[in-house]
């Protein structure tokens, strides 16, 4: 590989080693506008695989795709007082259109709850058009101050479902399955396993009523709120005066919901999977499954490559030939630091032997076989790869999830070996605030699944409400 | 029907006919975002369409996509001269960040040139590297002041294709084959003939070396510049100070094309097939080909239409089953206005007989046929209509063509059946100017194939260089 493109090594620094396996997978490079980065061909296509495979899903579901106006008027934003207060002050403003300068300025959308409500308004009539279930893959801009690509940047591109119900219970349902949904996704097409749970109050969505997330842990022992599912009640729909006919004839308030997933994820892949020598991608996910690579100059091994190549293809698995004329060393690094799940290799003696060296992307294992049963041994070799990810990862999130029952325990756990670290809690925020002050540790979620560690709070030592899990965020 | 969704005559009033289809169809709404609307569900489905159509065009020839910044400095924008004088004075101004002044301040991309030069300048090293061929899918902001949906919108939906090329004549081979892609695109999916050339000197992209164009005519006789190529030269490279080491092994300046199609597409749909009853969608960019309608309330009946479905989704056609509990000529309308090519109706005594009734929307025919037969039948409708709206759209074109040798000529055609004029030019912008002033007509591009109409200028008298196609635009 090129010198520009040796990748730190993970133990010794984890956030230098982020950006270089970013940089030398070709994810995605810095440019000129702060805190926005150019999503480099590899990234994108990785983000097209989520998009294609969540879109599914949200369409089975009944949703379909809408796209409202990037640009929000100032007095629109305004109308949800919780909401406003929350993104207000990391907006970027339009106030000059040309020559002229705005009569009332723009925001560029940090998220779409209020244009979905004036949208919603002027669609809504009866009980018989509820309910409404509409998403839609966009850009957003939020005045991000510390910026790393695709964990945290000031554009990024999501999709941000909206949702409007008849009533309380459906509008929770919907809240709850939408959860699902990206739990699902997380833990089978990512191999990445999460915890769920509602926030606190403290760390909820400005305006919402309460909010569903999935949280994940990097390799490093950090949390990564990987997407989340809001219910707004009908709070946005007082302030908004959304109104429908009910089915006793009278004007209701209809029951609000959004949840989203972002580019973020990509920054999850890579923390997660990644290792020494760049990215692994779960085969479920990988833009490309299998790269095949002849050795040698031989016609017959660079035809056969390519016939090796149509009958994956054949089979649905999305392979490609490198024959570049660079080293095989060099290819196969390459393919390596782009997180390929497979290897093929095939010189001259090999299709002399009828055979195959297929290497795995996940181990350091290496497996020689006929070329008569390629189809099998790729597929069965992909599945293996990505169960193996998602065990591995599973593994290591529950090596990295500690019990504490006073702060003693608590700092010692988050000083020494980071983690989720699960612990009880009296609810009450001004202990959220002092566990903060243990490296800026917060609240990740209260898990639906309750467990009894103690009767106490960790920290105040009252009677205790939730469990909760905690960490340090990204 | 809804008394709101009654449709305007089309030969009545053309621009009202056409935001009626808009609204009827549920295409696209209104918002409080001045020339912006909210894209709809079935808005946005053909939208879908025709991206993952084009993206499959544009993949098969080795394109690849990525994103780049929403958000473009000034200075950045400013390097390109012609370029800046072209789009500054209909850019949008982000000049605060939350509470804070930005020093410089940003624009949202008109389109990405500059984006795309500051990129590659960091990306391209050798002659190896080259070519570059990216795309993206995006949204893009331009004040413009008169606006209709999909139409002319200040913010629209589009993608952009950018790349890099060794060499000139390379470059201009790109900027060849993109408009044929988009040609191909607009005729074999869209159903709608067009013409294509090279734009004029006056008319061609600020900052290119030529532009290449795609012009269809709708059904009003008003051309629409559908989509375009351009070829660069290397000026922006220049500019931007782009250079990579040639083959000879020295620094070289590459050159650039670009070439972008946009959510405009939809209106072209819309005012080529259209008619008085709304929308008409070609079945090959339909979202939904087929619509199957149980007549009654018996459960026979309506298992049936279930069945129905199945049987062509196996075979690929998108239908769907609209058994709501409206009355059967509401669900025909409701249809009909959303453009579904096919309607399947199927009632008590059909289901007795074995038999259906096939409704196409291009034309007032029905056919009733057996149950059997129901693949052949829909596959061969659903080619007959796509084959249709396509032969109907070319001849009313050619109706609509018209030569002039002279300006009496000319103004007569415009002023009383617009539509393509064919007329031969010196070359000298002030005929163009002068043209202009009959109703704002503009030439549309010089074609390819030149055909002699007369020895001299339509407009000055002066020997001509090229025969030209005139129009008036939208």
């Amino acid at each position: 590989m090129k010198e520009n493109n040796a990748i730190t090594n993970r133990d010794v620094d984890f956030a230098k080693w982020y950006t270089d396996v970013v940089r030398a997978a070709h994810l995605a490079e810095y440019t000129s506008v702060k805190g926005c980065v150019a999503i480099e061909p590899n990234g994108y296509a990785i983000w097209e695989r989520m998009q294609q495979t969540l879109d599914k899903m949200f369409k089975d579901l009944g949703h379909v795709n809408v796209c409202l106006p990037l640009l929000i008027p100032e007095s629109l934003l305004q109308k949800e007082k919780d909401h406003v207060k929350g993104f207000a002050p990391e907006v970027a403003w339009v106030t000059r259109l040309g020559n002229k300068d705005l009569e009332e300025r723009l925001c560029i959308r940090p998220t779409s709850e209020t244009m979905f409500c004036e949208y919603w308004k002027n669609k809504l009539k009866t009980y018989r058009d509820l309910p409404f279930l509409h998403n839609q893959w966009v850009n957003v801009f939020r005045n991000e101050k510390e910026t790393r690509p695709f964990l945290r940047s000031r554009e990024f591109l999501w999709q941000e479902g909206h949702t409007l119900h008849e009533t309380k219970e459906e509008a929770m349902q919907e809240t709850d399955r939408m959860l699902n949904v990206y739990k699902t996704f997380f833990e089978e097409y990512l191999a990445i396993p999460v915890i769920s749970g509602k926030k606190t109050e403290k760390e909820k969505f400005a305006g919402a009523e309460y909010t569903l997330t999935i949280e994940a842990l990097m390799h490093n022992g950090v949390c990564l709120q990987s997407a989340t599912s809001h219910f707004f009640g009908n709070g946005f729909a007082k302030a908004f005066d959304i109104t429908y006919l009910s089915r006793e004839n009278k004007r209701e308030y209809p029951y609000q919901t959004s949840w989203g997933s972002t580019t973020r994820m990509i920054a999850a892949l890579i923390m997660v999977h990644g290792d020494n020598k760049g990215l692994v991608l779960p085969p479920k996910i990988a833009p490309k499954q299998v790269v095949i690579i002849p050795i040698g100059k031989e016609d017959s091994v660079k035809e056969q490559a390519q016939f090796l190549n149509e009958r994956l293809n054949k089979i649905g698995v999305m392979s490609y030939v490198d024959d570049s004329e660079k080293s095989p060393g060099f290819r196969f690094a390459e393919a390596e630091v782009n997180g390929i799940p497979v290897r093929v290799e095939i010189g001259p003696r090999d299709l002399a032997n009828n055979e195959i060296t297929l290497a795995r992307r996940d181990k350091d294992e290496k497996i020689t076989v006929s070329i008569d049963v390629l189809e099998d041994k790729v597929t069965s070799l992909l599945e293996d790869i990505q169960n193996n990810l998602y065990n591995q990862a599973k593994k290591r999130m529950e090596s990295m999830t500690y019990t504490a029952k006073n702060m003693d325990e608590f700092k010692e756990i988050i000083e020494n070996h980071p983690g989720f670290v699960k612990a009880m809690w009296c609810g009450n925020q001004e202990c959220e605030e002092k566990i903060k002050e243990i490296r800026g540790c917060k609240s990740r979620c209260i898990p639906e699944e309750q467990e009894h560690i103690s009767d106490t709070c960790v920290c105040c030592g009252k009677e205790a409400k939730h469990m909760v899990y905690w960490g340090i965020q990204y």
